[in-house]
């Protein structure tokens, strides 16, 4: 038999992306403008779309570059915003969410994208593509606007789960890392645990702890690590990767995009105070276009969840179909990399490695 | 014997700052050149300031206005940056910061102002002034550019403490209620808990625990309780004090400042680029000096620490003069306010209020 991503990119040497067409704020229109987008500037990309078929078939038929090259699963349930993600574990099976997971679970796709509730999405992945051996927690990553030549920074866990121990943390470390080489394209990532001082003696318990235990496995995992960063680094450029809890996490992530959207309208309210200061934003358009890319949500939209068998982008619930599409890029980028079996080689060789030095130190005691 | 505020509000009608003139990054000058800019636009301010008395006799001299409103008291040593908390509790009785404190620890002012060390700043107000009865763990509070009327809101704790139980999440929420309403003039501020999510089986087990315990107080307490905010609402308008533990909200507190940082230099490089945006630049810089101002931190100088017999203002490490004033113009509003004793009289009062409520539940149990 055949490995996932081998058998994932059989179609006529494509690969395949599970998309869930339903669920996000702009409904299947801009999910499939989104997908039609990448197709054109990505001639080695294929769809499996998840949702209503009636609708699909007459938003794909509109859009001549998907032919041939987009998969229509009729799946007539919606995940909203506000559902339970306890109620769509239980009776969710007809939903595009359940049945575009289903598609990863099944070997079709090693990835899958949803603009949905993303609660029920973690929730699903969880029950439908399952946790990696070796894996206690899963993590929600996301590549943050930061001061480094890549221009991303990986942050993770920004709100899978509120709680972590030191070895939850480890965990991290390791995934983001390997995020990192497949999504960004750097060899070598630099990690930092997050914290609220440099100083080796800051912080909880925890943080104690996991900061010896990502030490002593950086070396052999392919990684630096930097030891404690603060907030500041988080858009800095110390390091690529910031490994923290989901709880401290989700409210960095948060506090970082509302900081950002209001100096973003304060800067609008400022220059239409006056008509000279409205001149100048005609005449600064394309420098403010440029600072607007570079920090553009849309381009890095996805989150990503981690641990489990196979990859999962959330996209925002928002996006439009330039996010749509950012999502997918990144959904490619990381299924032809074959992300997600390494990740799963490394999370195994890494417990053995602590598990082994745990032995050890039993043996000498 | 008459109390402190009156005590330190004696001299010719003026209240008396006390203010630690060392320990900044800029040195003793920035901290004179500050306090007589706040001279001159407060006539009824008054100052002590602590440090080597030959150095601030010579730069007090320079300023006119302080003529006969400066009180020096000579303290050679001085707090460095890298000085252990440890070491200034055992070590630091000579300093210019243990000075200021003891000033406001014999009643001759009820607001200190230090740029030093903050470690070392709560470490030696924790003993100096202690705890007010019925607190248990004092905080520090920020003020943080909002879409509030008033422009700002208060976080705390931004790293007093890195845990926080239920009990001390409702101490900060009347500690931060009582700063809101005597330094932002909020009659009935609006306090939100800090979570990741605003539905009330979110969080972590103290959260749900604190959420009960504020609503239940709120109403007697003089603030409304507007349950559970995330991370875009530091810099929103649902709330105007936001109660989290010191570690989140130090992670927050920083990742704000490090997000507004990477925009503002961003900024900057957009407008350098090509002779059109310097241009516009240019054209703007009224607009951008608007923006500049809005969000400039030098004008919300000061993190306050509350829960102690006195309040103690620490104004940022690199503060200029304006950075300075702002701290001094801060202690000033809050010493005239007599913050400190109607803190300690809402904070007993609660105090009582939960133990009552306590005992009914035990009596009807």
């Amino acid at each position: 038999m055949s490995t996932l991503s081998n058998q994932a990119s059989t179609r006529s040497g494509r690969t395949v992306i599970s998309v869930d067409a339903m669920g996000g704020d702009l409904g299947p229109a801009a999910v499939v403008a989104g997908i039609s987008m990448s197709a054109t500037v990505n001639r080695d990309i294929a769809f499996i779309l998840h949702g209503p078929r009636e609708e699909l078939e007459r938003l794909v038929a509109k859009r001549r570059n998907l032919a041939g090259r987009c998969d229509i699963r009729d799946a007539q349930g919606v995940v909203s915003m506000t559902d339970k993600p306890s109620h769509i574990m239980r009776h969710g099976k007809n939903t595009s969410m359940w049945s575009a997971l289903d598609s990863v679970r099944d070997g079709e796709a090693t990835v899958a994208v949803s603009c949905g509730n993303t609660g029920a999405l973690m929730a699903l992945s969880m029950v439908r593509l399952r946790k990696l051996p070796g894996v206690n927690r899963p993590a929600i990553a996301v590549l943050w606007p930061s001061r480094n030549p890549q221009g991303f920074n990986v942050m993770l866990d920004v709100g899978a789960d509120v709680r972590a121990d030191e070895h939850d943390l480890l965990q991290y470390a390791l995934m983001g890392a390997s995020y990192a080489r497949n999504g960004l394209d750097l060899k070598n990532p630099r990690v930092g645990l997050l914290n609220v001082g440099t100083e080796e003696n800051k912080g909880r318990a925890e943080l104690k702890l996991a900061h010896e235990l990502i030490g002593s496995v950086a070396g052999r995992g392919n990684f630096d690590y930097v030891g404690f960063v603060e907030g500041g680094d988080i858009p800095g450029d110390v390091c690529d990767v910031i490994v923290t809890d989901g709880f401290t996490g989700n409210v960095a992530l948060k506090t970082g995009e509302g900081t950002a959207k209001l100096i973003g309208d304060l800067l609008k309210e400022a220059f239409s105070y006056t008509p000279l200061s409205r001149l100048a934003s005609l005449l600064a358009l394309t420098s403010l276009r440029r600072l607007k890319h570079r920090i553009d949500p849309r381009r890095v939209n996805g989150g990503v969840f981690l641990g489990l068998n196979g990859t999962v982008v959330k996209s925002h619930g928002s996006a439009d179909a330039t996010g749509v599409s950012a999502a997918v890029k990144l959904a490619f980028t990381l299924a032809q990399s074959g992300f997600c079996e390494k990740l799963a080689a490394r999370v195994a060789s890494a417990t053995a490695l602590t598990q082994d030095s745990q032995t050890q130190q039993k043996d000498t005691q």
